[in-house]
């Protein structure tokens, strides 16, 4: 059992695949209701699908492109092999299957909600649920079973018997990068295009449809309707499976690359040795995130309501069950995994503080951090966003005083939403640092990231729901058909939200292990910011999520703006279509936005991946470092403040549906107040949905392409000689004063120079075997990895 | 000469401020107009200095406190003298005076341009710049004046005959970095609470007045008027000139303590000597800061005009021709004072590459890298935020699609803008670095900061005629003078968006040169991110920025909308008011704008100042200077982005003014689109007049408290052995081969512990050299530092 533990996940993923099978047949079974229903569905999903197979082909070049320069890399560098470019290609492939699949399933899923929905609200949940645990299974599924196989496939071609399996493993795991790094690319672009696509159709829809002609939100008089409910399919739903696949296997990867250093750690000395074929460490986050689909698959069935004339609440409840019970089915499991697969103590190395011991149950305890700090800053989001709270409540008050200081207080409370949500961030980094190093930030982060297939089910029934409610309003069914879909739009809301809370600090995390992975990786002494080029460089990554957004927001402005002309011209040109008798040209906004999307996503997209290249290869390793952190902090904070700020303005005018008091008057939709509103949550569109989710993407990406060049950096920026030889030797003995003695003898031949190093240290015996240890992870790290020929470690007593 | 050239900058500083009192006598003298326009301009003034004085009260308190503080530090740490509570106090005393002085003349000024504004355009300028002029020199010369007579004060408390140079020097810098403390701290209040007083008054008055009454701006019917003519002087005048002040100290301050460290650098084997007592490259910063004040008297004689039909462009000539003038000559004198003042050849400590010998001369080009970048910065500057250039026509042109569009192409315009200025910031960083080091760096923030006399005379006069315009509209002076002060306003404007743009990269600069001044005062090995806390830490420091400015806006907001309803209240409640008969009550606004500016400052205020010795106290140095990095980082990319982005929108708006074509049609004041421009216009208030340039007071005060406080840290991180001798010996000789060897002996004895290390080398005479410099560096740098008795550099051929 132990020795094929690999082939656990493996099989679980199936698993996953095959259920999602199974409900898939079953949504695609239900009445997909009447004609008009059909057509309207109809045009949506091939609206949705002719993006798609726009956005892959253009994502091909981009595909050919960086597989060329791949290929170069795996040929100039040893340590990297061309076998990266298959897994760099597979990653991409299966990022876009996912968000097909999940597309698919969506587009499938929304008239058949909108059917149910005419029976009752539970069925309606049962069908739009169902559709999002197909797209939940999807992604995690493939996600698992690609990264498994590959790995299997890279072991089988990499690792020999009685090599140096340390390094071995490195070649393994540079090369399973690859999949993550191609993943994380589609995800990039699918995000940044999606959400161009989606707020582009909404804001144009919205600002002429709603505000100029005054007809209701998916009113089919609004030509720009379709290319509307096309945009929430390929933003909320393809955007974020692509974006959710590329999370899922950054993290685990990065708990992997960790899990090899934890190994080489425990190698000083002796060679490490386990029952899993000597990589327990290594294997734990890939069956952790096995085990986690299975937790998800029971959480699904437990996510039902009974009760026709619910209320948000239950239908929140419901989902609530289902997660946390996925949550803590996970970390059960992985109590007994980590018990099973560690060390009972690990020796774990600590930067500047040397050799530590750290019991395997530490690990446990970064999880549950991990896990901790996810539902805390969920929780937080989830103050700063939602209706009736504070923070919503003071955008509402300072509605009343116009659009100006509506914005203003919007703004105020995304920036003010950073400080809880940073403290907790830092404190997470902080805890699962010192219980477990690096790899205890890592396990966080798989920790957060292992129920992904039901937290996708959650997330993406919200827009099937919100498609489900306009095919409702564009087939003109009963009223209570749109309330039911209302109610599942309206937590979908929220657990966008949430789930926007929960992704940043995944990744922000994901970050961090990533970062430290390019650290030991590349061999620097770590990322000194007291030198000017580091530091000019923390301050240029700083700059990147800036002007990411920055671009992000105006792509929108721009197709908004061309939407906005395009459906005014066909108010006025078709005649009868304000009055239903004209048909509008539906196709003519899509095509805007399609073109829009496909545009505007290429420069950000190219700038992410570009910059840290160029910067990696001028400056060298060090300064990518700096660069790597501006990116990941600044990132962290533009994704809060623009996610928070969007969803709180989304909420504020929300809030006058139903009615609100400000300054002892009630007041409701159409009023001034609620104009400054709208305006605040058309602004709050693009922060929320196209360039605040982007953030995560941009960081988890930059971090991974530092990552697979960092074998052309290593010791790039010490200016080494590659030809450099390194002996060391180490006599211990005990002195007649019951002290002990060391002598360490060095000797270094560089360029044929011969340099020698004698240290004596005198000391008790532990002090001495603790200094040793330092001093042998000295000749380890740095600059002397890649050349160090051979290292003897004598011990006499 | 040499030995007393301490008493060159005094006796400038000294000329600086007679001059000063000649021109504010000339101002005073000046006819100050009708008794209309007297009580107009004297009700601005009683205004302004109730706000002063309630300001300075409060500020009391905290002194007081803050004094306490410091003493206990004093008290605790060996190497803080008591000394430094006196310089804190002074610091404090000339940083309050300072505003005080600008903002008398300002006051004073006012009625006197708009009643010169009678005769000429000419003569108006004379009268605002003579004002500007008054106030540049009181704060310049105080600045030069108080940091020289402290310097030579403390030189004659801590410098002994014999001693150690080097140590006693960093006492007395320690010492005087309380005077600038002092000054920054009341700056940051002043700053915040000015601004919030402004935009209060201006954002109040805006929206009730202007848009919901359909009154002009300054109109005397407006009960909110006076408080915003009294937030111009309090926010534009006295904030800035305190801001100005603590800036121009810091970056003396900070250049001299990287001077001493320079001449530590020097001291390597022998004592370093110069005819300055030793210590030319530390009274360099000291005395181009005094010629600096020198250069702007004469630049000021450049500043008229003769045309009374003058327009726009022939005023911001004057003014930039009186500015270069002033820059060039300060370069001049410069180099030639580098050449003089310092070794012609420096021995300097670089970060990991040891010790490289530095031509002075790189100094100086260091200094005029400072200068290009600094310029290059306000031309960017100037590009985005700029009438009729690109950036602003693009937000114009997304005014016609409403209010939301016109908000997001802003947001969109101040993000990008940060692109280019990081670029800069980067390339100035990297490149007076690789010149001269970290001293570099600050020669090339105090070469920008070198005029800040003539700075702050054109920086000072727009507001002054902004004022000048207010009163002649209230006084209901003819159109004629109203369209004199107007032009003056206008390039008021530019100017104000241009300097901001030079304040934040000084400021930047300045940071970093208090960055470095404080990981070499601490004596740790540099920060290092890849270490759990400091990377924390430095999400921590990212985050201190955005919730500052959340806080700064949230509390224009609240104020804002108090001050709306009070005016709202009076058009209601007093009969006649609308049509000129009845009285407004102006007291009640300049009551809500004083409050809320005394209320809302504290929490920002303490926020800075308490944060960082939380951090330091708990967490120990290292992660204080991970704190600090993030401060600067993300301080420079908000200032930026709200900098650029409130003034782009002010522009915007004011485009509409001459009208502007959009989509083929030409647009007016009062149009839709420009009702959007407005609403843009008010969320950018905030933005450029109160959180924005709140910004560089934030990260230069954020290191000036981790320097004060380093001493108490000093080791904290590294848990050091204090009764530890370090003995270090170095052999050098010849081969047979012709490659020389050396022996390295170093003896340390730790607890009574024995611990001998031997390194031996071989190469070339040259090589070896470098080596062992560096092998020196080492012994010489981090946890050793305080603890090092004795050390011996033998060179034997």
């Amino acid at each position: 059992m132990e020795s094929n533990i690999i082939y656990v996940p493996i099989v679980l993923a199936v698993l996953g695949l095959l259920f999602m099978f199974i409900k898939m047949a079953w949504v695609k079974k239900q009445p997909a209701g009447n004609d008009k229903m059909q057509s309207i569905s109809k045009s949506i999903k091939e609206g949705a699908l002719a993006f798609l197979a726009a956005e892959y082909r253009l994502l091909l070049v981009f595909v050919v492109i960086a597989s060329v320069l791949l290929y170069i890399i795996s040929n100039v560098v040893a340590t990297t092999s061309w076998l990266i470019v298959p897994a760099f290609i597979i990653g991409a492939f299966f990022s876009a299957l996912a968000g097909n699949i999940g597309m698919r399933i969506a587009t499938d899923a929304n008239a058949r909600t909108a059917e149910a929905a005419k029976t009752s609200l539970p069925n309606a949940l049962k069908v739009s649920f169902g559709g999002g645990t197909v797209m939940g299974l999807g992604v995690a599924g493939l996600a698992v079973l690609g990264l498994s196989l590959i790995f299997l496939f890279l072991m089988g071609s990499f690792l020999t018997e009685g090599g140096n399996f340390y390094n071995e493993m490195t070649i393994v795991l540079e090369t399973l990068a690859g999949f993550s790094l191609g993943a994380e690319s589609i995800a990039l672009f699918a995000r940044v295009g999606g959400g161009i696509y989606t707020k582009a159709a909404d804001v144009g829809a919205d600002l002429v449809g709603k505000v100029e002609a005054g007809i209701p939100e998916d009113d089919p008089r609004n030509p720009a309707t379709i290319a509307d409910n096309v945009g929430d399919n390929v933003g909320d739903v393809a955007g974020m499976g692509a974006d959710l696949f590329g999370s899922y296997v950054a993290t685990v990867l990065a708990a992997m690359v960790l899990g090899n250093y934890l190994v080489q750690d425990m190698s000083q000395g002796a060679l490490f040795t386990d029952a899993f074929n000597n990589m327990g460490p290594i294997l734990l986050p890939v069956v952790i995130a096995g085990v986690g689909i299975l937790a998800s698959i029971i959480g699904t069935f437990l996510v039902s309501i009974k009760n026709n004339e619910a209320k948000e609440s239950q239908v929140q409840k419901a989902l609530d069950m289902g997660n946390w019970v996925a949550i803590v089915l996970t970390l059960i499991a992985s109590y007994f995994l980590i018990d099973w697969m560690l060390p009972e103590t690990m020796s774990m190395q600590f930067f500047g503080e040397g050799y530590k011991d750290i019991p395997s149950l530490n690990v446990f305890w970064s999880a549950c951090i991990g896990l901790a700090v996810g539902a805390l800053i969920s929780v937080v989001t989830a103050h700063y966003t939602s209706l009736g709270k504070g923070p919503v409540l003071d955008i509402v008050k300072n509605s009343s005083t116009g659009a100006a200081t509506n914005i203003i207080a919007g703004l105020a409370v995304g920036m003010k939403s950073t400080f809880l949500s940073v403290i907790l961030f830092a404190a997470a980094i902080y805890g699962s640092y010192e219980l477990a190093g690096f790899y205890g930030v890592a396990l966080a982060a798989s920790a957060m990231m292992a129920t992904t297939a039901m937290q996708l089910a959650i997330d993406a029934f919200g827009p099937i729901a919100d498609n489900a409610g306009g095919v409702a309003e564009m087939s003109e069914l009963e009223d209570h058909v749109r309330e039911r879909t209302d109610i599942l739009d309206s937590v979908g809301n929220t657990t966008a939200a949430v789930g926007k809370g929960f992704a940043i600090a995944s990744a922000a995390l994901t970050a961090l292990a990533l970062f430290a992975a390019y650290v030991t990786f590349t061999g620097i002494d770590g990322i000194n910011i007291f030198k000017a080029d580091v530091l000019a460089a923390l301050f240029v990554g700083g700059m990147i999520p800036v002007i990411f957004s920055a671009l992000a927001m105006q792509s929108v402005g721009k197709a908004a703006m061309q939407m906005v002309q395009e459906v005014r011209r066909q108010f006025k040109e078709i005649p009868g279509i304000l009055e239903g008798t004209g048909k509008p040209e539906y196709g003519k906004c899509v095509a805007i936005s399609t073109q829009a999307a496909l545009r505007e996503m290429i420069l950000p997209g190219l700038i992410t991946i570009i910059v840290p290249i160029i910067i990696g290869l001028i400056f060298g390793a060090e300064p990518l470092g700096g660069y790597m952190a501006g990116v990941c902090v600044s990132g962290v904070m533009w994704a809060i403040f623009q996610n928070n700020a969007g969803g709180a303005w989304d909420n504020a005018k929300k809030s006058f549906e139903a009615g609100v008091e400000i300054n002892g008057k009630v007041e409701y939709k159409g009023s001034d107040a609620h104009k400054a509103a709208v305006t605040g949550d058309t602004v709050g569109d693009p922060f929320k949905d196209t360039s605040g989710p982007s953030m995560n993407i941009l960081i988890k990406l930059t971090c991974l392409v530092g990552l697979v060049i960092a074998p052309i950096l290593g010791g790039h920026s010490e200016g080494l000689a590659t030809n450099q030889e390194v002996k060391v030797e180490v006599q211990m003995q005990q002195e007649s004063n019951g002290l002990y003695s060391a002598l360490i003898t060095e000797t270094k031949t560089i360029d044929g120079k011969l340099q020698v190093t004698e240290k004596r240290l005198q000391g008790s015996e532990e002090e001495l075997k603790k200094q040793i240890a330092e001093y042998n992870t000295k000749s380890h790290s740095a600059s002397e990895k890649h050349v160090v020929k051979e290292i003897k470690f004598e011990e006499k007593e």
